[in-house]
């Protein structure tokens, strides 16, 4: 049974209530754009911060800041200008570019210094360089922080994972920089090792379901509804009044409405259709199939991104099979926003189920509570509803499909069965929609079907199955034809 | 773009062609269920097998099947047994078991012997031991090999990889052992490397869509029609005879058939709806996944086994949620088997998908064609479609969904679709023929909606998107609220 945290969250609060620390002075690695932006951030904030980059000019130019920005010079100099014990924020790009800084800074630092990663790392090397960095006698913390360049200047989320002492070091200004949602700061330690990073993955897991649930939404109201790209761009505005409000749904508002300079078009219908990705949300699919957690709203947004990729090969097939239906739909769009509300949940469902998994699996302890509270500002899925989901789980609901709080938002999935219908009847894309339902269908039917699976594998590989009126124990069939 | 080799496979054929070799004298090390009942196999088309195992009274028993078995006695006199240069089999459980063996054989075995693999070996690995064993002056195969131990008796499908000129060596008694598809072995070599063990596991990724897709079946005709599990037994009996003719569709019907002796019920109405996995389905999804290609029909699969090991959560959430609708649904049994047709057609679409994909990522040059040649018989999957699939390929075809051979059975995206909305609208399970139908609708989309992901990444992170009038170039948007 998986146990709700509410006490840590609770003293955490009351370290942040206890005061403000003075003044801190970490170092910072890694001058370009997000480190440069970070090191404002803290400067802004009071706290001093000296700066170290490969390059030396960048490091030299980016002190012109502010007067609390130091570059001391070389990687000697920058160590030395640092109080004992250190704390320095490294950001550069992960793998190979952050194992050299941490090998150059190992030979000059002394035991119980720190060195926290920001970047985007995979949370397997995260665990590696923290036991490396714990051999050498130093202290080692790996930090997802979410926002872009724009959130690290004026407000980043930020999840922090690895030694929860070292933690207590460096906790007050990155507090104190980041985010913050009715005065909680969006930045917090979450468990050890490489939990901070397995968050942010899958923050951005939650986000890749986000972003194309939003898109199959814009595809039913262009191409079932035959709406204009400003008038779908008014339905996005509407909905930020209910609990659609987020980010994500606000800057979908913003892309639909803009016009493209260059032509006076709407500028989404002059973007080809072929979307990019880094990998992150990838990674969350193949981590949640290895701890055998649900993600298929994950996956299907994963999936329709590589299917968008192949653009040439969908033009062949639409000239074969023809194009979506184009016979106009009557959509509603409150039943549309009540549909992607509870597709939301499910997917949101399913990226805290992999956390809750991924904390079983590698004793983490995690507050999933505490993680949707440093979600509620900062970072790209930032949402009102995240303020509920951290309650849901600080009254000690296990999952969100079962919590009663979000009962009245899962009602759409009446709405979201209707929308799902239209769209398949009208051909229209909707992968992460009908996964959503699917996923909901299959969590909700007390009987299924899997008698069927072990039937067929008993029959061909004699693997065994349990029987209702004898469970806990293996047995064959009797087969025959 | 993908070459279709069809020369390889017709000379394989020639081969096969140029008539018997003379009795092989092979080893085989590890006399368990599939390794005694594969050396009876050997012995039986007239070849002579020496057997070792750990365990020596088992070899000595296991020796007793035939005259053409020997049991040597420990490994010495067991490799000392063998003509050079030497060839063994080796079938004991992969991982630290089958590294011991072949750390055990290297000492004893001379440059130019052969060991090949005949376990369920991650195809990385199976890389990994290539190399470490051409090191020692060895070769080494590793071969997947499908069809359970009646297979392995009387003839199973066999994925060979690595060594071509090896191959060579095993082919003839190998293709003697193996099950036959009109005369043409069921057993080949098709890519250097790891290349055999992936193929087999793409196999059992296919294998757990293709079992998926007939429970979902099942599902369908027993919650919708409301059908008891001997009435399921004929409509999958009566699908036999066309297209979808099929050794899982076969024991699906003996399986809705047989009765439990104890208890007088149909038998799949004892069996608990928790279905079990041993991995090959989800390393085959998070190596597509690796590999960027579409494979959400296995994806389903693999979840919904997750899901329904999660009995006591899913009796609670129909508690809250209610069951599925009960009011009876019409299925016509012809339509409902032109959908799953058409879902299989999309889902080894995919699962091909992936081995073209990897064909290109490893440089394996694989002839889909003659894989699928390879897997109408002896394996689990085998069907009558694999024949029309394997010419599919030989034509040309790069994939299946474009294939004009396939089109008659993709027309079954109609049925799919009306079967797909009638499950969603009585709330009944069938993820894997929504993933199918989504597959399909995805690819056949020439303008899809990943203009939208684009625009909001473009908002959030400035990560830039191609213009539909000047593609190939990274631009940024103007947006504005």
């Amino acid at each position: 049974v998986f146990r709700c945290i509410t006490k840590r969250a609770r003293q955490a609060q009351q370290r942040r209530i206890e005061g403000k620390t003075a003044m801190a002075h970490l170092g910072l690695v890694g001058v370009g754009v997000m480190g440069s932006a970070l090191a404002q951030n803290l400067a802004e904030k009071g706290h001093k911060v000296s700066l170290y980059d490969r390059d030396l000019e960048r490091a030299a130019k980016a002190a012109e800041a502010a007067e609390a920005l130091l570059a001391p010079g070389d990687v000697k100099a920058f160590v030395a200008s640092l109080p004992r014990p250190r704390a320095i924020l490294v950001l550069v790009p992960s793998g190979k570019p952050l194992d050299a800084v941490i090998d150059t800074l190992s030979l000059l630092l002394e035991p119980g210094d720190l060195i926290a990663d920001l970047g985007n790392s995979f949370y397997q090397e995260t665990e590696a360089r923290v036991t490396a960095c714990e051999a050498r006698g130093l202290v080692y913390l790996g930090m997802g922080i979410s926002g872009g360049a724009e959130g690290a200047r004026h407000g980043p989320a930020i999840m922090a994972g690895g030694s929860q002492t070292a933690w207590a070091r460096v906790r007050q200004p990155l507090q104190d920089a980041a985010a913050s949602y009715q005065g909680d700061p969006c930045c917090d330690w979450y468990g050890p090792g490489g939990a901070g990073h397995f968050i942010k993955m899958m923050h951005n897991g939650i986000e890749y379901a986000d972003m194309q649930m939003i898109a199959e939404a814009y595809g039913i109201l262009r191409d079932g509804a035959g709406l204009k790209a400003a008038a779908i761009g008014d339905v996005f505005a509407g909905w930020m009044d209910g609990p659609l409000n987020s980010y994500l749904v606000e800057i979908a508002a913003e892309v639909c409405r803009t016009k493209d300079p260059a032509t006076g078009s709407a500028m989404l219908d002059i973007i080809l259709d072929t979307a990019g990705q880094k990998g992150t949300g990838r990674w969350s699919v193949i981590e949640a199939l290895h701890l055998g957690a649900p993600v298929s709203t994950m996956a299907a947004a994963v999936e329709a991104r590589n299917v968008s990729a192949q653009k040439p090969a969908r033009q062949a097939m639409e000239q074969t099979w023809g194009p979506p239906k184009i016979t106009p739909l009557a959509v509603d769009a409150a039943a549309l926003g009540q549909a992607l509300l509870a597709a939301k949940i499910i997917a949101y469902d399913q990226g805290f189920g992999v956390l809750r998994r991924a904390s079983e699996t590698f004793d983490w302890a995690l507050d999933l509570g505490a993680i949707a509270r440093g979600w509620r500002a900062g970072c790209i899925i930032r949402s009102v509803l995240l303020d509920e989901i951290s309650e849901a789980f600080d009254k000690g609901s296990p999952d969100l499909m079962s919590a009663p709080a979000m009962r009245p938002h899962l009602n759409g999935h009446v709405a979201l069965r209707r929308t799902v219908g239209d769209a398949l009847g009208h051909g229209l894309q909707a992968p992460a929609l009908f996964a959503a339902l699917a996923a909901f269908d299959g969590a909700r039917t007390g009987l299924g079907t899997a008698n069927m699976i072990q039937g067929l594998r008993d029959r061909f590989g004699a693997h065994g199955f349990e029987r209702t009126d004898a469970p806990g124990k293996k047995v064959n069939g009797p087969w025959h034809s």
